[in-house]
């Protein structure tokens, strides 16, 4: 039997300070804040949390500041999935000693046209063999370039251990196709803060949102309003965190999420570089829909 | 107040005999059986139907076919979309004297570059001043390759004589930022099969399906589900729908809709040059995801 | 023995007058002007030629222009091209009693999914057999959307009556695989003049260049240094054109086309809508980059 | 005055043994073989090298046997990139007691819609002012899903520290762009196989071409008969190289390229996972092009 992955995951932002060290101060922080919330868990080290500009022994800070400040009553993911099968199996052993629920493996994806079927097949069961906490697969073409086949998924979601995978493609026909051919137990998340309303509605049993960041009762509200049948309230929710969605996370990207943090009451701080703050004119626009969408 | 759409408008192919010529018997024939479903109305001269196959003297005579099969209970939606705009109006005005509820104006697209959202407008205006019928805007970007601005919608919306958009993008978070931005009385159909049930719940007012040519009651039945509430019904059926529209749709196109209409007891017959009729490995694509569907 | 087309053939603009209708007194005046030039001939009815606005009528008006104007050592290439292979062959027999050099056939593209090897080979396969004017192949991804195999191109140079193609992809890996495997008599044409010089030295034999209508002697000088083995004063013409090109043709197309023509001495006037003429700011920018490029 | 880099420069392939270790000694016995060869040095840990496969200490170990191996003769160009400025002068800094001649450095690029020119000419011109050794600006869309403007590269040729760039997009309007506004000082290399002749005729001053792994006298020959201005030949050799490019770089990849390797007779050996070994019906087709290049 899988484990259950149900509600929402946010894909929590990595604190940084003025120099762009870890700010696992605020990090904690932070945690402690969202703790408040009628979250599933977290999602640590993800796209949103930059981890791709972490180095391991950060990873590995950040990773037990989460066990040491989430409650068992919430689920830890850990973002794991490196270039190379060997790299990814040496980062998810590191993470052997910690509290880790789940770990979410990204499609490989720098040699795009190598990575067909037959090789993310190869490379995720893999993994899977390997991993002694179960695996979620993550799919995110905007970052990788990468669009999989729902026969993929559907075939690796037959392993015991794949027990998801987190959709950040936004696009329901392959979403629709995926939940067409997996059993009931394979967890879909939603990773698309456009289509978490639709998404609900198809199947997908929660969402790991990057919008939920800033914004953690309004995502709420909309799986609640779902889950109780209100889809009148739900939809009108979804349709308000749209503008928001589409400026902090399809725009503007982390900066903007950062910055939206520091204006809301947790903690954003600079991103970490190349990344860079955003400019004046995008902060205004920020304000603007934070302020539309009743937030700030 | 604007013309309402509600439910489902198929999108009809146009039939050709073997010499591949206009075969008005066989249109007259397919109108009449569909008449006996609980449809909406019809898109006549569609992207299913051959349109830009057709000489402007074939398309009047399938007009004419259809004012004459047509109930008036049903709506008669005709595509008139041509490149330039005086072309457009000169088909608008052929037009005239035929029982025309609404015109289907797809996006110019050939100089994709500078089809703006400025451009765009004032082509959508002018045809909205000139014609005597409601104007819907055909998003069609699988065709034309021209994605539009959700903002270039909400404005054109604004205007008396352009009553709604059929958007066959498939990306929802599009038409929820159309829904969001739009009057209640602006009629929003999905032209995409794959993503019907959520575009309904979304506040989508109905579909134009090309896959409802093959089977209409399946869309039907999806449609009436989601108005009475029965999401899990409408989701499965969605979800049976979703292979056929992906192979008839999406891999195959208008000579596969025709194999399988000729196989479910409509005339399809063959499509016109260049299009070429589906090989005997596609029919034999066909005839299983018919017989998986539960249609052969 | 298939005709040698060798040198530059300008895609010459179609001209409106305020009504937008034909000026065919300017085009007339303007094709006059170019006589002047050591020009190899023109492409009457291209892209540049706003064709896909024209109606037949306006079509056949345009080609008797060219017919009346162009002297015998000048070739006469003729777009023909539309959607249907049957709309395609009517429209060749319609210029049947006019002077036509060759036919200049773009690959049908609305129903991209569909436009496989096998579909164009019979659609172009087809035209070959019926014309009695040779076919030109029209590769023009970038208002098409449709990218076709080099092997396609190879197969059907074999016909007798397909004698070139003309290529404005601007990719010359794909331009390299064409000349790699056609015989020397198939006539390899630049339709892109961003790589106009570099095409010349892999062996294409001329251009059909949009930006010749406005730089008719820059570009026959790239032709004429490449042909007489000064490569150095090639290249630095081609490197003076480049910008010339990118801001007429890449970034704002015919619009910009003719309001250049007006400013350099030939007749330009409006764009046919839905294109819309050049906004103040653009014609700033072009204005410039005409002054930069020495040509006003 | 920049260190002048003219000539071909390999990317070297990353050799392993059958566990996927890293194997030092076929490494250095290919890169004896390859020193035969009138190179003008090598790319050190770059695409073709599974660069992204490998860890810090996997990589030091690489170029320590490339500054054992290489005379001074040839150059050592080191590729350095990492996603984050941080981790880049990370590991430029434990390049610092090695022989390196300079470093080519990939555009960041996960977060793809935050890479603008403002972001990347911040973390090229941090990376200059820091790094004691030459920056080589590596431009590979095909891999990173970027494609940059040639004003940014412009302007980052500027800096003293800067002193070329490898462009792999294949996209002469791009290159000739850069050339065009980029002092004779810059190093413009071309990493395309597909257009080194295109793009050597354009002012390029050499090539990055993974192909010359498998076949280093051809493209060297390349080189020779453009830089004595025998085109003609030059040509044919581009043509021929062609096929054998399309298969092994843009079509099959690393993989094909190692099994190549072990036919010519270097040592090719397995690619890292998740890259999989080239399949029978592969080997068949490599084997096929090699054959007729003349190279097998």
């Amino acid at each position: 039997m899988k484990l259950k992955l149900e509600g929402l995951f946010p894909p929590v932002t990595t604190p940084f300070n003025l120099n762009e060290d870890l700010d696992l101060e605020n990090l904690e922080k932070n945690i402690r804040e969202y703790n408040e919330f009628n979250l599933a868990g977290y999602v640590v080290l993800g796209s949103t949390g930059e981890s791709v500009y972490l180095s391991d022994e950060e990873s590995i800070k950040v990773v037990e500041t989460f066990e040491k400040c989430v409650p068992e009553t919430k689920k830890i993911i850990v973002g794991a999935g490196q270039e190379s099968l060997r790299e990814t199996i040496n980062l998810i052993k590191k993470f052997a000693d910690y509290r880790v629920d789940a770990f979410l493996i990204k499609t490989p994806h720098y040699y795009k046209s190598n990575m067909n079927s037959e090789t993310l097949k190869n490379y995720f069961l893999k993994i899977a063999e390997i991993s002694l906490k179960p695996i979620i697969i993550y799919h995110v073409p905007k970052f990788t370039g990468l669009q999989v086949e729902s026969e993929l998924i559907a075939e690796l979601s037959e392993h015991p251990n794949i027990i998801g995978i987190k959709d950040s493609s936004g696009n329901l026909n392959f979403l629709s196709d995926i939940v067409r051919q997996v059993s009931e137990d394979f967890n879909v998340l939603i990773g698309a803060g456009s289509v978490f309303y639709s998404g609900l509605l198809l199947g997908a049993k929660g969402g790991v949102l990057a919008v939920a960041n800033v914004a953690p009762q309004l995502c709420i509200d909309i799986f609640e309003f779902v889950k109780s049948g209100k889809l009148e309230e739900a939809k009108e929710l979804q349709l308000k965190l749209l503008p928001l969605n589409n400026i902090l996370v399809n725009k503007y990207g982390i900066p903007s999420i950062k910055y939206a943090l520091d204006l809301v009451g947790f903690y954003g701080g600079p991103p970490r570089s190349p990344l860079l703050p955003v400019s004046n004119k995008e902060q205004e626009e920020i304000k603007e829909v934070l302020r539309n969408t009743g937030i700030l």
